[in-house]
């Protein structure tokens, strides 16, 4: 049954921060053609986490709705790397650092979006070829003052920070990426809409149709108020073992996680609608956050996967009760699980430690443990005797 | 006999505006090798005045040195055009008008060069190949604010008039002409004078030494007051005829003389300074000025030439003593000449005409005439008949 363009439109804006513009997107959606939409991706750092996700699931609904999806690797700048050589940290990419960056990405990808149906571009293709005498054509395009406009370049002109004059051609690389794409529609986060606007203005001046230019929001982080950043450390990305994604995702507050299901969860609208009522008449938010966590570990691992998460996590988390609170150690090198029983005020004596534990009154995070003859292993765990003693130890 | 460094500094500042700078040029001058010499022209209006030819003037004294000297056709941004398209007057060069506007220079500018010693490069060899990549290198070399510095930038920059992203462009490729041809020192007017410097500092990003910039004064036209300029009317191009390039130069104020003797002439320091003494002690600055004007015109036509419209000045306008102030007259289409004696109130009759002038009495800007019976020639010239009746009469 084919849906109404009102219900598609519904949809698609779904999550979206700005259309530019609407009625151009309704236009070209009544063309009743598959239209071509971009996404671009820096090929520095392909590895991505639920952040990046939000503008490639708004992909995969354009794509379900028979539309090209194209993908386009801006490898042409990252083979440049930076100009200035100042910044150390983003040496020029080989080809080959290009194609496996490039596969890493593919692989994440694929995991939402139709393989089969997803156009994957390299912009080296058709920004090698501009040449010396396109590129003045192509900044000859936009002026000074109007690229003074951007914000984060605004700021920095008005406190005398330098910006070197190539920065002025990115966005117009970017904006001639829809040109050499003829671009219908290219979506990105709210910190690109200076640079999607640019690609409606050479779509213009090369007397194309101009790109519908979607935004969306930026997630925001576990912590619940900055933008989802690895730099921040609050981000859950897309490759995290199934275990670590679900706590993170419980560990989100009620509030934040209609903001999720609104951009990460493939549950239509109505079945969001509905989860919130039940909320409202009383259904546990916990619950609500569980079904997320499975669908997003389902979505990047598998279903088996997100159950035994879900196992895991109600085991050490909710059938033990394990406090929030309770005594830290941490311990350097080597160091036999009884001693660190002992040593953790546990146990009195390695010996209670291994009666203790044959009788099963031994756990880490939650799992019976029948033997401490053996090394603990490295990393952070909570140690349990018995049902009230804790200690969260961490071996390096 | 070699010159000191001293001698040479002095002919080589005179006339001179600025040296960026003066220590470098020492030290160049000093390494006792053929320095590279650059000038660099437009071959979108390859037609040059006298005030082109002062920084062709300053080349030939470093070519006389025993300097390399380079000229260099733009012909790159020449066959780019004007990429906004908004300046009709300024269509893209195609590859042949480039080479006829570059045989044109030559020819005028071999009037002052040594052909053999001078090396005609154009800089498309250079600058297609340096592509889209290198185009971003180049322009990461510069900041925003440091090319809002250039004068007519900032200008148009407070005044809200728009500038194309690409002007920034044209004064990095213009340095990196000198980064390709590893140039020694650079030539322009004072309003080169920011370009210049932009190619001192992209040599030494380029790990080369930075090149000398010299600027040369733009040369006050005949009006005495504005620069020479075609737009202005007040110049003489080098290929004007002897005649032209003679009554031009003679009609420049006496202080004005010396400073094109400082520019324009060939003669030493030390001669000019004599012929300044023998005018303060007396001797007439028109004869002064006649030494200027046949020297120029035996440098653009020849020595022969320059005789004769000396002559021709003298037998026009100081023998005749043809006063400012006449009656004039204007008649379309043919025109018998004693008619005109007529009509002019020359003569009473026709008759009288003729009898004039077999009598010698009837002279054509000067020149006596023995019969008025063919036509006039078309144009604007002085009729006299007797010594004391005067015409000023054109004919279309």
């Amino acid at each position: 049954m084919a849906q109404s363009i009102e219900a598609i439109l519904a949809e698609l804006k779904r999550g979206v921060e700005n259309i530019y513009s609407e009625e151009d997107l309704i236009a070209k959606l009544k063309e009743n053609r598959p239209l071509r939409i971009k996404l671009g991706a820096d090929p520095t750092a392909p590895d991505i986490h639920l952040g990046h996700t939000v503008v490639i699931n708004k992909l995969r609904q354009f794509q379900q709705l028979g539309h090209e999806v194209i993908f386009l690797i801006g490898d042409f700048t990252g083979m440049v790397g930076d100009p200035s050589g100042k910044n150390t940290t983003r040496p020029p990419l080989t080809r080959e650092d290009v194609l496996r960056n490039a596969e890493t990405y593919k692989q994440q990808l694929f995991k939402i979006l139709d393989p089969n149906k997803t156009r994957v571009v390299f912009n080296s293709a058709w920004l090698n070829e501009l040449g010396t005498e396109g590129m003045i054509r192509l900044t000859s395009n936009y002026t000074v003052a109007r690229m003074l406009e951007r914000d984060d370049f605004k700021k920095r002109f008005t406190n005398n920070q330098p910006i070197a004059i190539h920065e002025f051609i990115y966005p117009l690389l970017q904006g001639y990426d829809s040109v050499a794409l003829q671009a219908d529609v290219e979506l990105g986060g709210t910190d690109q809409t200076f640079n999607l606007l640019v690609g409606r203005e050479l779509q213009k001046s090369a007397e194309q149709k101009p790109q519908v230019a979607i935004t969306l929001p930026l997630l925001v982080g576990l912590d619940g108020e900055k933008k989802m950043s690895k730099s921040l450390g609050n981000y859950i990305g897309v490759t995290e073992a199934p275990n670590e994604m679900f706590g993170k995702v419980m560990s989100i507050s009620d509030e934040l996680m209609w903001d999720w299901y609104n951009l990460l969860s493939f549950r239509p609208l109505a079945e969001i609608t509905q989860l919130k009522a039940d909320v409202d008449a009383g259904k546990n938010p916990r619950d609500v956050k569980i079904l997320l966590a499975k669908e997003i570990i389902t979505r990047f691992h598998s279903e088996a996967e997100a159950d035994l998460a879900e196992q895991h996590f109600i085991n050490r988390f909710q059938k033990g009760a394990i406090p929030d609170e309770m005594p830290e150690f941490c311990f350097n090198g080597e160091i036999g699980l009884a001693t660190l029983l002992k040593e953790a005020g546990l146990v009195a004596s390695t010996s209670e430690a291994i009666r203790s534990a044959q009788q099963g009154g031994v756990k880490i995070d939650g799992q019976k443990i029948d033997d401490v003859r053996a090394n603990a292993q490295l990393g952070t765990f909570v140690y349990q005797v018995g049902k009230r003693k804790f200690a969260r130890v961490t071996v390096k």
